[in-house]
């Protein structure tokens, strides 16, 4: 029965990974590490997954180090960050430090408790920074050029993984993940909170409204939060130590395009307001990777549909 | 009269740094930072510098912001760091943690009380990685590799720095100082090490002996610390903010080779002999920069030959 330590368990990710388990059948004992008691119920997994959970901060190496020497995983899904690039903003020191000092904790424990642990770092598509419409879609070998304090933070651990793949042998698998989306997202991001205000509208019972944005005009890769799971099981299993793979849908969203898609699915007619305080300093303009590596080399394909993704966010809402 | 910040003034770099605005009459107050109270004389600067002298861990970020609300720099010159690549081997979690924490530190109190003022960020040749032989002469726009925990915390500064520049309007330059040799080293690094035990067989009477090393094979570009801080002066002056300078002589010497130099400088037959457990693991087998940017951008050339180095180097010990 496999081992899998998931950091950052309580969050949603994790959620929809453990859904993942649970649905595919696949036996397994977790240890769930984070700072916050899960909301969702994990008795449901019982039969399927034996899962312990333990309330740690990351920053407490020594506490970490004596539950991984209790429970020893020989997998670890990495999902602990501070992952809000407009909190990077606000704090670029402390979403930085954190980000870093979390990361590093953990390689080190599992470098000294179980050096042969797979070990999947999650990183981002902000990595890529600012790149012009000649690069797109965004390749692993593309150069990176970030420009957010939360994206050099997510450039300084891929870094820092090679190095300790490189140097000591680790089983790091890298990934750069687009912005995945679906249900139970929080609803401080930016897909559920435009869901939410248009239902509200709806709710209010008007046929129309006026909705608060940063720039409608960016572009980016959605993923559904389901097909992220599946690509982080299937690179944990089968990844390349110290190989990075995009994990995206290959597809350039407009936001306000996607706001269109939302206000048609709830069925209100909505005009949006650009709030300039809403937009980001020198934010990427367009983001889309290319899903060809991990597609060719793990078998992985996105298979869920935007359309079908908001429409399971919007009926979450709705009942 | 030109206000200047000095972190780790109590260093090798600083020191002739401060030799070298002494030297050419360069009129300024200088606030010196440091842990460690300098074992130089400050005193003997005193007509042509104001120095201040601070003794503060740069961890303590409010203490920081206090002296500098106090002095107001228009000018940070950073130098302190964990710069050794070895401690970063030992210590690869606290290495990082600490050069990211205190650059980070730093750069926010600047953009909170000084904002305009320009900043010295200075990175390392490590940061180029393994490089095969095509690359070489290294110049900046290279893609970097960095293989060592040291070297990704000099790759985040920089990447940071950049983030700061283009995000926050800040004015920091940013340098990759390749090996820098001369006068008052610290005995620890590696040209001290070897002109040290070469003396001592000479001091012992014998004409001939054997030094242990590690990798004698390895290549390097070294450059004399007094042609550096000359660079350093110029790019707080005249460097373009977020633009990255290579500090190098262009010349490639063989750690052989070097030894060879100081055993004929010095008068004995030196044999070499490998102790495995001083080769670090997967360090860089060659690093040669191209001074090519700084050359022509700034006006900038190393001037020290390398035996004139070694020679003043074996001076200050005989003498």
């Amino acid at each position: 029965m496999k081992k899998i330590a998931i950091t950052g368990v309580s969050g949603f990710v994790a959620g929809h990974f453990l859904d993942y388990l649970y649905n595919n059948n696949i036996e397994c004992e977790v240890l769930g590490l984070d700072r916050d008691t899960p909301k969702m119920d994990l008795s449901k997994y019982g039969d399927i997954i034996k899962i312990h959970f333990s309330v740690i901060d990351l920053m407490d190496k020594s506490m970490l180090r004596s539950i991984f020497l209790d429970f020893r995983p020989e997998y670890v899904l990495h999902l602990a960050a501070f992952s809000s690039v407009a909190y990077s903003w606000k704090y670029p020191s402390e979403s930085f430090t954190n980000n870093s000092n979390i990361f590093l904790n953990l390689i080190e424990v599992i470098r000294e408790v179980v050096p042969s642990c797979r070990v999947l770092s999650v990183g981002s598509s902000e990595e890529y920074g600012n790149v012009s419409q000649e690069d797109l879609p965004l390749r692993e070998d593309q150069p990176i050029k970030p420009i957010s304090p939360y994206a050099v933070a997510r450039v300084s651990q891929e870094l820092m993984s090679k190095v300790y793949v490189k140097a000591y042998g680790m089983q790091v698998i890298l990934t750069r993940s687009f912005n995945h989306i679906g249900p139970r997202q929080d609803d401080r991001f930016v897909v559920p909170s435009f869901i939410n205000r248009i239902i509200d509208i709806k709710k209010a019972g008007k046929t129309e409204g006026v909705i608060e944005t940063g720039d409608t005009t960016i572009i980016r890769d959605f993923v559904d939060v389901r097909d992220v799971v599946r690509a982080y099981y299937m690179l944990l299993m089968e990844g390349t130590p110290g190989e990075i793979y995009n994990i995206c849908s290959g597809k350039g969203v407009k936001l306000i395009d996607l706001i269109e898609i939302i206000s048609k699915t709830v069925g209100v007619k909505i005009q949006t307001k650009v709030n300039t305080e809403l937009i980001r300093p020198d934010d990427n303009k367009e983001i889309v990777g290319s899903p060809y590596k991990i597609e060719t080399e793990i078998g992985w394909n996105s298979e869920i549909e935007l359309k079908d993704t908001i429409k399971d966010m919007i009926l979450e809402r709705l009942g």
